[in-house]
């Protein structure tokens, strides 16, 4: 077999490797990185490097332009290797953090009022045996099963390490240990032996949510219920893809799968080496921990391949995952602590879903709520206390700043708010940060495109008017553009624009996400307007604003009072089950309740789609109030 | 720290060790070998080395002769290191196998009539899932749950590797998978998933039997119960000690549990490996294992310290261990395949002889039956179906060889037989292997007793008779002893001869197996007479002489046809355990069942064991048909 030589630059290692390897392949053997935010497909344009010698043949030029390749770039991704070359990995965008939960530590309230006498999953308890003699020669084991069952528990599974560490604690103690007991493993009196000690134990517990970008978590005192404090990070994955669906291919490829697995728990020691700074806890007293996110995230955190997930009729392996132990899943905490993922309704409703569920209250109330969960696939649930519809739309990563010519993460830089004026068409702004801009973010997309529509610099099918008397609308490289900031205020010195193809995977986007509610109602034979309570999970849609987002028709058109938001919804309701056996009992119930409606098969949901392709929709009746603005500026 | 060099011969290693080491400690920490019978307590002699140099002291020299001495011996156990030494590590005594069930593999019968259906603990099946679509988008797992649930199996545990490979089996299987299930879970319908293959999978069970001396192990298939093969092997961890307590002691110092623990691992894998030659069947492909062994055994196989076993009041950790997983306790077969330590009663009666009275039958029959374990501690069970005593004495380990000054196992060169002429005195004897004698084993040594006893050579308190006209009996170095072997026929070219201080050990351990079983009988207001049937399991036992051992007074006096020798019950009840729930549920049952009684503290077994410190005992009527024999010759 023909090998060459690859030296990457800037660290000048040096890597043999066969003909036919993938720059990026020879990348990471050589243990260097590189972003492959659409997971290797070629399609994101983000891992170009630059080459030099004629050592590496470009598959696919599709997004560099010719100048590019005059440089010398070409996708890491797509260079196939057949002779010596150097490669130089240009410096990856360093990103600046805006993580609310990390940021702004403010003290999480209990959600419930806490009993940990009836509650409580992990208990610790001093307890004292009685000492054995001639006469009362039991093993330490049925002493210890004897005094368990005077506290109400019937059988105990003695892990094996406990077993091993048993005979000398009994005796330290002078038969007088404490014990820490795991008590909601499955039904009756039967509970697990998680750690015994001639010491107090303190029971501790972890709330984690493992979101596609963010992962945050909640160190939790589990004799009080509190949230000891919190930390949040972006999730070290997405060097290997932005979205679900890159990272289920980059999982698909060689050693991808336990790849991810592995930066997840980077991800998540690195949070909790965070914590344990701040509170001097250490990792090996985290006694449980409770997980919540959705189906692909928790396939990759388990190390399942999550491959039938991408594949129609899109199975997942497993909703309801079964609890395992800390040392089985490498997680740096008590090896004998539960690990336990919450349960999914299908592939693309999740954990995080059913989480968000039981943390927004919805089936506590007997007002008709719409429970949704913006992102990339606009997870939607409407019910009752009664009754629950749900569905995935695949909306795309737009509101994430992807698919976008200017678009970024809520991160420093990012256009977060716009407004447009309605004579001069000139923009004002906020960035993120207060810095330069960058680019616009999710938040500053939806308030971009409204404030474009009801200002007229946009038509009811996205169409830029070049007419206007502004040079902020011209002819652009890529077409029909709107000048948001020029060059001379930007980060970069170029400028930042957003153009007639951007408008048209924003609106595809919003349409997804409005036919997904249409369809849930109409399934139950009801209308949008019924609608009572819009409660909005995760963290993305406590910055949107609810008057833009109607106007360019992304949500229904309602009045303000009756939308809430609620922020990480996830996390919380994987707090709620960490805390409380029956808020456990009720994920599961909500998990196995709703009913969840397929889209992608559903000739419904593609007439809704379509009907809401327009600005805010085509029957502009359903959005009265946007009706009335914007009549009162044509 | 003061270090010194040691060179140890003949291997020529050389180590550093710190003033006050013990030359048995250096020769380990250099990863050599060295003989210690009792553990390290300078007792048994074994471990002499010699030493050349002032660089160690002898902290005793108990066990060596004046001569020993001054050609530089020093015990390894006893010798503290304060200078440079050498040492030279004698040859060990290389063990030449009398291993009965290896040698002679005669086919193991089923022991009762096997039906898969209701009995198997591990089952194999091929399963046929419905084929996911849009409409019936379930998961695998609720896919696999529905199909177990029409085989009757209600609650499936899958364990992470089966979930990591389950998308990908089902997909290649074409959704028609083989799995193969433990089915003994606990109550109800509760089953785990051990394997899952697109390709067909054979049920394996291991039976094993850990005793002090000897493992051994039977390949069992699953479907058809029978044994395909069996092998056994002397305990590797008779290098650190010949009797448990010796083990239990080497166990608390420093490494030692950790080395006794992977010491008998040693044991097993290379039974396996054997098995693996001769059958081809690969060890992981074993699903199951049961182990029996007694208290000891059982807690170092477990890894769990053992060191309150030999301390008053003589409590284990644990009689009744939970199943752990093989790859919990590293045994290289199926890393999923549980690991089933039976139940014991007591510190000193173990798993063994709960599963020796589950294969003896004892809890069948009416008939008042007494079931004994004729080894170092002779644990005894007496009862009928209804009902169970039983006790352990601490016979010690004479008949084991130890503590006899020619004293051996049953191994290449041991006199196993022994006939005295009644005029003459003259010795005849058998030597395992027909070779030159080396020394002479358990079951030689009842016999020698017994003919010595009824022929007059020494009289009932055990006192030679030096008055005898013959040669035989002498003063010697050791006091009176009879000569069983001159020097010119004998290996060593040194004389084989029983000393009174021999006559006395043996005398107590058989006086203490006696006593053990009058204390059952009276506890319960028997009389040894009314014993209908005596089960004499271990593989001792099988060649003990009935007639020679009623006349020393080690077995009751009743009826030959009473006795049945039933070899190796131990391992037996473990194979009966591995094949079938109920059997495995009536070995719970006996342990629980069992009435111990502890004969430490009781002052009856001191009068009992005093009583019985005469030929054959005391109370001649207790023995009339031996008082026939004795008086016709004197």
């Amino acid at each position: 077999m023909t090998t060459h030589k690859v030296t990457l630059l800037p660290s000048e290692k040096e890597i043999e490797v066969p003909t036919g390897t993938l720059i990026s392949e020879a990348i990471q053997n050589a243990d260097l990185e590189i972003a492959q935010p659409c997971g290797g497909q070629g399609r994101c344009g983000r891992c170009a490097v630059i080459i030099d010698g004629k050592g590496a043949r470009r598959r696919s030029t599709i997004r560099l332009s010719s100048s590019d390749v005059e440089a010398g770039y070409a996708l890491a991704c797509q260079a196939v290797i057949e002779g010596d070359v150097k490669v130089t990995i240009p410096e990856q965008e360093r990103v600046i953090r805006r993580l609310v939960t990390d940021k702004s530590a403010k003290k999480i309230q209990l959600p419930f009022p806490y009993d940990p006498e009836s509650m409580q999953t992990v208990r610790a308890f001093h307890i004292t045996l009685p000492e054995p003699t001639l006469d009362d020669n039991r093993d330490d084991v049925s002493r210890m099963e004897t005094t368990l069952s005077t506290l109400g528990y019937g059988s105990v599974e003695i892990p094996l390490p406990m077993l091993r560490k048993m005979g000398g604690v009994l005796r330290q103690s002078n038969w007088a240990p404490w014990i820490l007991l795991e008590i909601d493993e499955g039904e009756g009196q039967r509970v697990r032996m998680i750690d015994l000690s001639s010491k107090p134990i303190r029971p501790i517990g972890l709330a984690i949510d493992i979101g596609t970008t963010t992962v945050t978590i909640y160190l939790v005192d589990l004799e009080s219920g509190e949230v000891i404090n919190q930390a949040a990070e972006y999730n070290n994955q997405i060097a290997h893809g932005e979205d679900v669906i890159s990272r289920i291919i980059f999982a698909g490829k060689g050693e991808g799968l336990n790849i991810l697995g592995q930066r997840i728990r980077e991800t998540i020691h690195t949070l909790l080496e965070r914590l344990q700074k701040r509170t001097g806890i250490e990792l090996e007293n985290i006694h449980k921990v409770t997980i919540s996110g959705n189906t692909t995230m928790i396939h990759l955190f388990l190390k399942i391949p999550p491959e039938s997930i991408r594949l129609t009729p899109y199975i997942p392996v497993v909703n309801q995952p079964f609890r395992y132990l800390a040392s089985d899943l490498e997680l740096h905490v008590h090896p004998l602590a539960s690990i336990d993922c919450l349960p999914g309704v299908a592939s693309y409703v999740g954990a995080d879903i059913s989480a968000g569920v039981l943390a927004c209250g919805l089936t506590e109330s007997e007002e008709l709520t719409l429970f949704i969960d913006v992102g990339t696939n606009g997870e939607t649930v409407l019910g009752t206390k009664d009754w629950m519809v749900t569905c995935a739309c695949s909306a795309g990563p737009a509101f994430e700043g992807a698919g976008v010519v200017d678009g970024m993460r809520a991160t420093q830089g990012a256009i977060e708010e716009v407004w447009v004026h309605s004579q001069t068409f000139e923009p004002s702004f906020r960035v993120i940060g207060d810095v330069a801009p960058k680019g616009i973010c999710g938040s500053g997309l939806i308030s971009l495109l409204a404030e474009l529509f009801v200002t007229g610099v946009i038509d009811r099918v996205g169409n830029v008017k070049l007419d206007l008397d502004t040079a902020r609308v011209r002819q652009g490289s890529h077409g029909p553009e709107y000048v948001l900031a020029w060059g001379e205020e930007t980060e970069s010195g170029k400028d930042i624009a957003i153009t007639k193809v951007d408008i048209e995977n924003l609106m595809r986007a919003k349409a997804a996400i409005y036919a997904g509610f249409s369809v849930l109602a109409s399934s139950v034979g009801l209308d949008l307007s019924d609608v009572q309570r819009v409660l909005v999970g995760g963290s993305f849609g406590q910055y949107i604003n609810v008057e833009k987002a109607i106007q360019i028709g992304l949500l229904p058109d309602l009045p303000w009072d009756r939308f809430t938001f609620l922020g990480n919804t996830s996390v919380l309701g994987s707090y709620m089950a960490l805390l409380s056996k029956s808020a456990r009992e009720q994920v599961r119930q909500i998990a196995e309740r709703m009913t969840y409606i397929e889209l992608s098969a559903d000739n419904e949901f593609f007439n809704a789609f379509t009907a809401a392709l327009f600005l805010p929709h085509t029957e502009i009746n359903r959005f009265p109030s946007v009706a009335e603005v914007w009549e009162k500026q044509t």
